[in-house]
């Protein structure tokens, strides 16, 4: 059904995932490929609205497993309107956090358990899963620090969570690694975004067998 | 854990539930019975904010999964702030629509599967089961007719689906009906008001052993 890539990009708070993805779409575009990079609810309106409901910080009293519902509700949306379009036409897609973020954050950091989080995200998914997934691996201490000091966005709801819930999150990361071996590959997010890319890159090539050297002759 | 008991009102459009539902807590209460009705979003603010996107005429593109996954997490948070509380508190809940319409909308008449559809809503619920359904059957053609010449609600988006998905609704209803004999008890909702009241409290007084009898000495 999927001619084209689908690549997800992991990780947690300041890892530098925003980074990473406009530079490596930046590297495939000039190999000329096609390639969309997006994220969750990536301006689909049901999405966005979906979102927000999640964000609000108003909302201190929303249960976990109704956010993790949630998640997956604009997951769906986003695959369907704009992921599986793209895909279909042949395209390369990297998105910025997919199933394993809620696998780590609610399955794993808050408790709810892997297995019942996948339970939901499956049914969301139905099979559209990944080829390829890079978890970039960083200090949350390290990691919500490069958030304070750049300030180069709002801080949301989840920013506020403690240093231990993102601690989790990192252990829930590490879980789905030995889970998922061959579809996670981690790179190292505290080194500079130039080596993180390199390595993307050389972990790409190998998986689609020389997918960059390809079209450079 | 709970102390009270947890009862469900389920049926396509127009088979008589909220008048039903008011006569029954009407009833109990006169028999002295600590008593809530409740309807999914439950004037819970998290709750009725997902229901606001999920009944939104301008979302014709809506997934069916993503509206599953929507009425699941709207349903877990009705349930954990208005639910729970009131059943630990030892009262009679009696809420309009549960679960089941989900499986007999969602899953079958929308062809997700109800099995499908059932893995998210056991995620929402938890183990939070009712502990008795009352299916309200009626023809769909009486149903809706009855909406549309009562004039008393506006027309929703979920009123506006064809006659075949309506019928597809209760045949959905029927394989649940066979599936869970003990929990639900379907009542002839074509029938006059007061006759349909009449036995459902005799079905409630059957299966609570002698609920009505007990508080009328």
């Amino acid at each position: 059904m999927n001619k084209g890539i689908f690549i997800t990009i992991e990780g947690g708070e300041g890892a530098g995932k925003t980074t990473l993805i406009e530079q490596l779409a930046h590297t495939m575009q000039q190999r000329g490929k096609a390639v969309i990079t997006t994220r969750e609810p990536g301006g689909i309106p049901i999405a966005e609205q979906i979102r927000s409901v999640i964000l609000d910080r108003s909302h201190t009293g929303m249960d976990a497993r109704t956010e993790a519902l949630l998640y997956a509700a604009a997951r769906r949306q986003h695959l369907v309107e704009k992921v599986m379009p793209a895909l279909a036409d042949g395209q390369i897609v990297i998105c910025d956090r997919f199933v394993d973020s809620s696998l780590a954050y609610q399955g794993h950091a808050r408790g709810l358990g892997m297995d019942e989080v996948w339970s939901i995200n499956r049914f969301a998914v139905d099979g559209a899963m990944p080829q390829l997934t890079i978890y970039m691996d960083i200090d949350p201490e390290v990691g919500l620090e490069r958030i304070r000091s750049a300030g180069e966005r709002e801080v949301n709801r989840l920013d506020l969570e403690s240093l231990a819930f993102h601690q989790l999150v990192r252990e829930g990361y590490q879980k789905l690694l030995k889970r998922f071996p061959d579809r996670i590959v981690q790179v190292d997010a505290g080194k500079a975004a130039n080596v993180v890319l390199e390595e993307v890159i050389l972990t790409i090539d190998r998986r689609f067998k020389g997918f960059f050297a390809a079209d450079v002759q």
